[in-house]
């Protein structure tokens, strides 16, 4: 238990608990850290978590919920009616493991999230479609990789908060996510805000330090 | 006048007004839209514009308030006591304009600017002096060239909403704000967003995004 | 007359004029290269000709049309009914000088260009209010800084050829049109190609190939 | 059936069929997703398939076409005597699979390809060999990595539409495609025109973009 | 043992041994190398060393001590309590292997790490709790990864010499260790250096260069 | 006065004075800051001063010092002969700004310059030559641009602190600096440190972090 | 034998065999190339061959010769006394693989190379001690990964043909080559050539250029 | 006249003259090496001149040579018809600069220039035409901008050394010379060698160092 000086403090200035940001860590770190953040708090989030870490925390754990696509394991933490709403917009199918990431993030604050898939800019009729739907949510959270020009589109149809969120999904001149990143960094609508490539965790981050007091009470 | 297809709709849709983006446009230009945006609106705000362009957008409306640091001029905007507050922080005293220019999009959307100014992470005592008036703000637009370092340690110490920009002071490996930019997006406190190098308008719309029916009422 | 070998070839292999490229050219070497040219076809096209250069040629050939905001001379060429029409689709006001090089560049090779100005993705009800006149065209050149977003939703909405143009527009991340080349080499819709970054006679060019032996009869 | 939300709509606006990206798709899903397309459509075309996803395709639809080297397996789309030509050229043997995925999605559109391989500009006779059949078709896909030369000088040879892919073939400072990437985009042959790395799937539907309507009956 | 010329020449030159860099080298190349030092010195320093290279060292020699974090070997240093201290500080767990990496050296040198741990400036307490055992080193060692934002606090808080290391940790945008090196070179507090990505080993060796004269006895 | 919060507060904690730095100050701007910072201390340095902020301050503090190679003016600060001395080598003539910068802040710091001029690793004659004087010094700064090979040669050469800086000097694939930057963070030499390019003051500053307490007494 | 146009002419024209790149092709291609060639021609060499290509050839061809080091297998070319000698620097021990594809090259060219190895500039004393018969060859390939610093100081020691090859030995801000690259394209020492990153070979057919008409009469 | 440590002793170890490089010297400065660099030799050559510098050292030497579209001055060097010769073949108008700094600078070496200009891959024709000429040469010097693919061609055509030089000429993704440095390292014609972009003059300095000892009697 000596490799980490886990910041509770943080947890009692900042309102929400430490995640765990798996990548690199093994099962027994993983199940270890979140033992003793169990021990000071009603649940715990696990990251990055490959399906190894996965299992062992669900079999420490039984009754945290495991997330394969978004590699994520969560204890605890539900949201009822009252808490507000992120809608998690996503432009392809394969921007999902980051969409999942980031729903689990906002559970895990106790925000709800409430998912807009496949809905890329280049038949954006389908984006329209969805367009009341995505207005009454309280922030957007718009994830795409090769262009990323879909937090452009949203941001001009919405009037509150949008968090951007490049993936690295593509090839060629998209680096990496390096490609979409400059777009929504750049983007034609104003006040549109980006977090890191791949970064779910982050973008949900973002949306609990806007909606902070509008959580759930189970949270 | 036709040189462009003014957006008077999002204003409707989304409750702020068109900026005017001022840079490669002459004083002629910059007044001709002023008049039509005055014509259906309560005001207007120009952003980088020159001092020629400040000085044709005063002389032409003489009550336009002139922000000479900030490359800004504004029109018929003002925040009453009932309006939200956003901490402008900035690190050092060359990304002053960057700040101003924020200051003054956020007096543009009715909310109330404060300024800490100067307060690097170099002599953190200086930032950590300002906690309390930093934690009281409903947002903090951080602002800092060179490291970019400032917004992890404002992300770690206020729950609310941070929005970081990078500026592009500096010199050599600063890369025109490449290595601020990308220290930002690598917050390492989580939540933190990014907008654009040097956007202090970016940073006040993403505020007036998250503070949307908190400004005030003079708006 | 001895620093250049013009292709005349090309222009009997390739059925269009050789363009001077006016960059770092003196008045007297643009005006010179234009004698010899006028001196085999009907006319000529100078780019990226400063004022001083515009006004050399303009005073030695009076019938040659100059257009101050593409920088560009153009002797003789002009389109009767029979041409096909290729849609010139900017994203925001600053991209017009690429726009009026592409414009001329069209009407050298004989094409009729048909311009819809300032309908970025951030108001997509702007570009949405011309999809008619857009779908027209027999090819769209689109035309953007900053996100280059553009190219992707037109190129949803349109059957035919989108040929992308990224602009150096903006600022920061935009880092000299680097950010909307990648997005538009990453465009989610498929087909859509891209040239050089500020490179509207490229646009035309490319169009010019696509509509070979539909241009008018006038070129 | 619910991780994609298909743009059926699309096929009936665009007039081609939606081609399905297999990268980091299962064979499970592949197939899902390729008989809900057949339930519409004549056919399909899956792109970047690995072999399970290619064996898996070719068991569940045996009179699917699979090309190994291209990593596609395609349904149900001939070309007869009517059809438009594209000449696919390639420098190299390696680039090779790019050229065949090119082929391939021609096929898909009711185009006929017609390959020339091998010709990089090192030993440029045996480009000139060629000049002949290589200016017949309607359009020529340019397909190298590396110095990416052979664009410029097949677009000096031909007056007809080039489109240009860059190869990830090479190492060192061929960066992952970035030379022939920027070789391409810089060309001195005027109107030729670029798609993303490695996609030679986007440089045919951009040829049918441009061929629309000279496609073969049997499409 | 001819792939390699040893610098022994070296070592009398300028008091440190040779260092042997483990990447790529077989277990039986090293073990070999390490015999050929073993002649002339006290002892040797292996870095890089996967498991199998940190086996044959160990067994060959037994009482050489493995560092498996680190991936380090080293044989016959130990520092007494004459020898000069350095703190070695990191921001999170995920920097430990750099840290070990240093620490190693620092002992191989026959000087005296001192490791603070986990002090990122996301929770900037935990570093202030620290600061009086840091300022009593005689050079530290500040070793961050993602947005390598720590030396920065910690140069403004110390006098002596401070040597920063970027770490490869994080994802995205930090590029592999791109972003916190820019972010070190343009450290805002005055006269920090910088040594390459995850160089532990060159963070040491500056150390020593700075505190030779000042190394245990016993080195 | 009220644009910067000078951290007086620093020069208690660490030893040395505030320096200015006048890029993109106006003459008025550092005539007043270094107003303040006499009432305070014994004297100032101001860095990249443009010539009339040097004659500025050379008019008010008459017993100033400038440095017009180097853009400094430095009150007050000499090195008695006890002071610890830093050679400054450099590669090319071209170099010189960043070494005179160096040398100046190193005085303020009251360390003892000694410079070595023109001794680029292409004439490696010239270096050996000076080896022994190289050696003598405390600690060494090596200033190159272009390749940036010399701190690698002098590192083998000497055992104490190297301190190298990248300059901007070159062309073409030098990229304004960094090229050697890359070099020197890649020195084979172990234990060489790195600054910012073009930042002699900082390199400056480095030394006088590792020579705390060897100051001259006149500091 | 579709897959591939060998381009024998150029044998005739330029004088040296065509030499087969092995990365990404099977055993069965390259045999079944290397049949081809020597059809025609007294030998031939593969090179980025692994060890199931190196194997399938040897097992084919007996009397090839494999290198194991340089990953190349090379049939029936010596040189005899009368050929020009190449000498073949490396800096380190990590450049032996390229050094080793660069001497087999020679070979293959009818050239005799000379190996000095592990003389990097760390250790200076060690060029230095090989200078006479560096200067001997009739042309110098120097290779070097990291800082790529070895170039410019042989540059200055012999009047001949330097060429330059960056390896991608190293980590962090190496960059898998690009540091070394562009030291060497800022090399100090004036008429330095440069080939692309790992490219022994491309190194030795330059020195084949340059010593047409000395290779040995076994060639 | 202490600014500089001129190289005497290299002009005898490699027996060509120092050349002085103008950039950022002043008049009096060239002068003034100019001077001292007579005294000991026949001539002189100075590079990057701008047109005071040159005015300066034509009227101090009035037998000097200006070339003002090379931007130099040389002083004494004359090649008689035993000279070697270097074919110095440049892409188009814009690259001329560059070649005639090249051109200069042979001289300087006693080496006979020939010049082929405007001979760009986009016209293949115009080179194919020159190719008996280029051939004959002793060596080649390949110049260009943009695409870069020039030296690709030509080093297919020709068996002796090809030198590649890229220029800063184009815009956009040319990136400053980017574009082509990357298409030169990457050619895909065996054995071309690259200098940094722009450099005429080390193109030149690697012709004299392949063929010393072929110089005119004169030099
Ligand atoms: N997916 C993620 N991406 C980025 N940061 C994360 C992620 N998950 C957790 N974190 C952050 O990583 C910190 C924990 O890191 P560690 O101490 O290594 O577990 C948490 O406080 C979070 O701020
Ligand atoms: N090889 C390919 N490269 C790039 N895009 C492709 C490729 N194959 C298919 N696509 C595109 O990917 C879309 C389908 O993505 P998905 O919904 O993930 O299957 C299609 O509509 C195509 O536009
Ligand atoms: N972890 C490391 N990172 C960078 N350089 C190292 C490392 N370990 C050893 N070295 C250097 O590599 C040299 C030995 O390289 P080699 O001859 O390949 O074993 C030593 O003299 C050190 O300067
Ligand atoms: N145009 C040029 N480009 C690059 N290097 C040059 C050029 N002209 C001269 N040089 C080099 O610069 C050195 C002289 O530099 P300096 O001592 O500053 O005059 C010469 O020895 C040449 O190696
Ligand atoms: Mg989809
Ligand atoms: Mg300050
Ligand atoms: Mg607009
Ligand atoms: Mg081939
Ligand atoms: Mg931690
Ligand atoms: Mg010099
Ligand atoms: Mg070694
Ligand atoms: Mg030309």
């Amino acid at each position: 238990g000596e490799f980490a000086t886990v910041d509770h403090h943080r947890a009692l200035r900042q309102g929400w608990p430490e995640v765990v940001y798996g990548e690199g860590k093994s099962a027994e770190q993983c199940v270890a850290v979140a033992e003793r953040l169990v021990e000071r708090s009603a649940g715990f989030l696990v990251t990055r978590a490959d399906s190894a870490v996965r299992s062992a925390l669900v079999a420490r754990f039984p009754s945290a919920v495991e997330n394969a696509v978004g590699r994520t394991v969560r204890l605890g933490v539900r949201t009822n009616g009252a808490a507000a709403t992120v809608c998690v917009v996503t432009a392809g199918t394969t921007d999902l493991p980051v969409a999942e990431e980031c729903a689990e993030t906002l559970l895990a604050c106790g925000l709800r999230p409430e998912r807009v898939t496949d809905v890329g800019v280049a038949g954006v009729h389908r984006l329209l479609a969805r367009t009341a739907s995505i207005r009454q949510a309280d922030a957007v959270v718009v994830i795409a990789g090769m262009d990323g020009a879909l937090p452009s589109v949203v941001g001009g149809l919405v009037a509150g908060p949008v968090i951007a969120v490049p993936t690295s999904v593509g090839y060629g001149a998209a680096f990496g996510g390096l490609a979409p990143l400059l777009t929504m960094l750049n983007s034609c609508a104003a006040g549109v805000v980006v977090v890191n490539i791949d970064n779910g965790f982050g973008a949900a981050m973002a949306a609990a330090r806007m909606l902070a007091g509008r959580t759930s009470d189970a949270a």
